[in-house]
């Protein structure tokens, strides 16, 4: 089973990765893009005989406690269950 | 107008930072996590009077030139034109 768990700072936080690209590229003639904020994410292989509500359970553990930093940041998990 | 950018590592090319998440969580009981990738995205606003069209040329040229390696990372770009 595939997942995807995305990662962000919440709009509250300064992003200023996310800046500095802006800032770059409004230099090279990208006039109209007004903002860029940049996020991770994680494909995730799970085992195929974890069922879907125990695969996002752990994801969103997983996401809590170790791929984010709930103080600054916000995720969400995606299953793909239709997926092979 | 809203739109999202992913990037991520080709499968052919060793993604080391997804292998040492994938390592360290294997101690802390995620046995039935087979494999974990990262990747990066960005949340790109555009200015409104900008078409579907033209934000999604300018958006593969900005992902080609800036935001990913061609040669080692794959990109794509989903344009939110339902949303405001």
């Amino acid at each position: 089973m595939r997942a995807t768990v995305h990662v962000r700072l919440k709009k509250s936080v300064l992003d200023p990765q996310g800046q500095a690209i802006h800032h770059a590229i409004r230099t090279l003639g990208y006039e109209s893009i007004r903002e860029i904020r940049q996020g991770k994410y994680f494909e995730i292989e799970l085992e195929d005989d974890v069922s879907p509500e125990r695969a996002r359970a752990l994801l969103e553990q997983l996401a809590r406690d170790v791929l984010a930093n709930p103080v600054l940041e916000e995720y969400w998990v995606q299953i793909e269950e239709e997926s092979e």
